[in-house]
């Protein structure tokens, strides 16, 4: 079959390798329907950190199992699965903490399980699922085709967002502003609102985003950074800040921008994977701002937002401006780093 | 009247200064029962900064009002008050949320008021209050004598150790560490207890520290500090760590010791001022571990925690194991400076 491997900064190429088969008795084979780029995978596409091998990369899919270990219940060959960005068992006490990125048997697609075989990533044809019934998500029936990049956003930037909202403590009536207006971010605007957020500003200085963000439910557009985008949300907000503010981006000046953005007492939720972020902690203790947040864990929440997606309540899948087939995803990831996609699906 | 000055670093003395008057329309002129030492008046006691002019400090008082400005309508000469630590005005924006230490009319203790009025602190005989209205709760009727150490804590340390216990999540069935054996973890252990932790972990190397915070509900003591204090907190709670821990010191190790005691999902409540805190930010992401607290709204909390104390429900005065007359406030200081006294209350 084929995968997406990384070989070293800028240079990414789809290529055959074996195909994964069942090892364990806990897994499952998934032949993959759509697959996409993550923000994520544009660090080490960007050489932070520099890669010494070439390496599998991806870790968003949807698609139909093939083939189930011999202890696997909760799918069946022909199920239409959804693949959160890390693989659980869903019963460890981590996992009934609903934490499920530290479950003590999980792991991270692209790299080995407990049991020290490879798990290949999602941006290829065939996965081998690890832990295939505490990870998989089934849906009730097999999907119209129009719903896949509403179903694929459940893998990562839908639960993202929602973590992020979630962790700040979003709720209705929260005044909430939004830094980033990449997938995650834009996923944020839209789970604020679903948890019913009064007020949500997205900051955003480009068009396309902006009107995402407004279909999302944002009801200001801030396109300032830094601290004037932050004066200007505090502003929105009776000159205090937000009651929430989502920091989607993982940056020092992401960071600053969202704490300056928050009223005292309020929270930052950040699901912006942190890179050289600093926190001024006198300021943060003296305003009581608080920092919550962290990795997603995507499984713990599938079920909750999965019904408003097959039923239309939500379009988380509007993140997606650009479609290409698999043996384009080098086109793919090129158009995120140069950010004239938000998002790229990838078709199988 | 008498008011404690603190001169230089370890130089703090009991001197005549002018009798403190009404002002403006909103103050009251209260008369000090008994205040006390904070352990956060310690860091300038020690020089940590080292002050460059005398100052008036102290901010911990009970009393009765002598008299009030034309304004003031919710307390009247003869009540019995506690003052919390900082004034402020109870309805402002941030004070109807709950951070009445971000009031935007307040201050603290020792410092002007919004009027350019100073504000002398709590170890003296009688203190101007600002914004008598908001500042000041009154006890229904005068208390007895036995009561005023526990009525005492309401003004700092038992809402504050109430605040890194509320900031964290504690309630029903949390499992609870707590970093910090002075006045203010003490206090933390029993807020924890009160919100319905079902086991909580006093870390204290001290028999005497330990002792209080057994009658405070600790189901655990944890003699070791650090790393190894922190590994056995997790061996306590299945090899994971608390759901919630309450940072209530504000050094740099005490704050690693609190974070390596925390699951993966749990949160961090911290009330100890922030000393030099370092915060490993990527492990913090990994595992989902947040960071919530900050100067305690003790006036948010006081008409919560007072019916509990009038009725003897809790004990928090049970934190101050000396009472010395208010023209001994410099052996005082000496005895918590050398923590051969926990907390020293000051008869006036």
């Amino acid at each position: 079959m084929r995968a997406t491997i990384l070989h070293t900064t800028r240079d990414i190429r789809l290529e055959d390798v074996d195909t994964p088969q069942l090892i364990d008795d806990g897994d499952a084979v998934v032949r993959v329907v759509a697959s996409c780029i993550c923000g994520s995978d544009l660090w080490p596409y960007r050489g932070l950190p520099e890669i010494d091998e070439p390496r599998h990369i991806g870790h968003e899919f949807v698609g139909i199992v093939e083939s189930v270990g011999s202890t696997v219940q909760t799918v069946q060959p022909g199920a239409f699965v959804i693949a959160p960005f890390a693989f659980s068992d869903n019963t460890c006490p981590m996992c009934e903490r609903g934490v499920h990125t530290s479950c003590v048997n999980g792991g991270y697609w692209g790299s080995d399980d407990r049991n020290g075989h490879f798990a290949d990533g999602g941006q290829g044809e065939i996965v081998r699922v690890p832990l295939a019934d505490g990870t998989l998500v089934a849906t009730p029936e097999q999907p119209d085709e129009a719903l896949i990049p509403h179903l694929l956003t459940l893998s990562d930037v839908f639960p993202t967002g929602h973590h992020a909202a979630v962790s700040a403590g979003v709720g209705p009536g929260s005044t909430v502003a939004v830094v980033g207006d990449g997938a995650v971010g834009l996923s944020a605007v839209l789970a604020a609102k679903r948890l019913g957020a009064a007020r949500v500003v997205a900051m955003s200085s480009h068009e396309d985003r902006q009107r995402i963000a407004r279909e999302f439910g944002a009801d200001e557009i801030v396109a300032e950074r830094g601290k004037p985008g932050a004066a200007a949300v505090r502003e929105i907000f009776d000159g205090l800040g937000a009651d929430q503010v989502l920091e989607c981006v993982g940056t020092a000046d992401s960071m600053k921008q969202a704490m300056l953005s928050t009223r005292p007492g309020g929270r930052v939720g950040y699901v912006g994977v942190p890179h050289g972020v600093e926190l001024n902690i006198p300021a943060m203790f003296g305003r009581n701002v608080g920092l919550v947040g962290g990795v997603a864990p995507a499984r713990a929440y599938i079920e909750e937002l999965l019904p408003d997606v097959l039923d239309g309540t939500v379009t988380p899948g509007l993140v997606f401006d650009q479609t290409l087939p698999l043996d384009q995803v080098a086109d793919g990831y090129r158009a995120m780093d140069e950010r004239t996609s938000i998002k790229t699906m990838l078709s199988v």
